[in-house]
């Protein structure tokens, strides 16, 4: 089983998205998690899209992918020379008795309350993967009440870049 | 022209997001974002897609999406009601000579450095579409390499929440 993260480039058509999605169903793969936005050119668009799977198949559906007129860039993401970020917004119960406990792990993480109802508060988070899940395990002491993530996306990593500074000072804030 | 926000629980299945963006793709309708992640769930995802258009058919499309079996539930976002947000990296260039302007501008709007190398810095920051938009245009200013932009996701305010707080403390931070 290998995990591949692809960001690519493609065109901003209306039919982009359910072609790269079928040729992942098609052979019964699941993504788990696709990210597309805009660019700094209205006509093109990024997607980063996550699948686990046979590293054989993974391979094919990349080169599929490739042919694809719409898509014009295809890059794979490592973990050593990309970063990778997840968005998370996480609903809490949280009421006078606890708000102070949930309030100190969210600094723990780095994260923002960004909204507060009487019972709840809605809480930010961003990070690599492995800091979301930490956040959502130590969540379970509370009450999740919902949660969304955005899925992953990413860039490479710039040449010459310190290599070392993620692990040292950011994906090892927590 | 209407902007809509669905967030959208579905199942969990290979084929569920070629036919969400087959719906979309047959009337011709660009997606502006979609995002799609896991839940507390294994077999349910979450999927947050922003489209631009004519009400009209935004409602039909709506209705079609309802009636889809791979959708368990599907809710409109609103501004007054909701917290969206969204997650972007940006390539920078920056050297000796500008690299604390750079961090400067980052401060301002609460972002992070997460990755440096002689000549760019990569900068994470997470916000409502306006912040975001605003920082990518103020970085005009210096060179943008690239950017990324996972999309809008979102999850609607708890029930008595303080409908002013968003505004005032966070939305209302740049």
């Amino acid at each position: 089983m290998k995990k591949m993260v692809l960001s690519m480039v493609v065109e901003n058509t209306s039919g982009v998205l359910s072609r790269v999605a079928g040729l992942f169903s098609r052979r019964g793969y699941n993504i788990d998690s696709l990210t597309v936005g805009v660019t700094e050119n209205p006509k093109l668009s990024r997607m980063t899209v996550v699948a686990k799977g046979d590293s054989g198949i993974l391979e094919q559906i990349r080169n599929q992918l490739n042919k694809l007129e719409d898509v014009k860039e295809i890059e794979e993401l490592v973990p050593e020379h990309s970063v990778c970020r997840e968005l998370v917004l996480v609903r809490v119960g949280a009421d006078n008795a606890n708000r102070k406990e949930v309030m100190a792990l969210t600094d723990i993480f780095r994260a923002r309350i960004v909204d507060v109802a009487s019972d709840s508060v809605l809480i930010e988070l961003t990070g690599n993967q492995a800091k979301i899940d930490a956040f959502i395990k130590l969540l379970g002491d509370f009450k999740v009440l919902e949660f969304v993530r955005t899925g992953i996306t990413g860039l490479n990593r710039g040449a010459g870049a310190e290599d070392d500074y993620e692990n040292t000072t950011h994906s090892g804030e927590v």
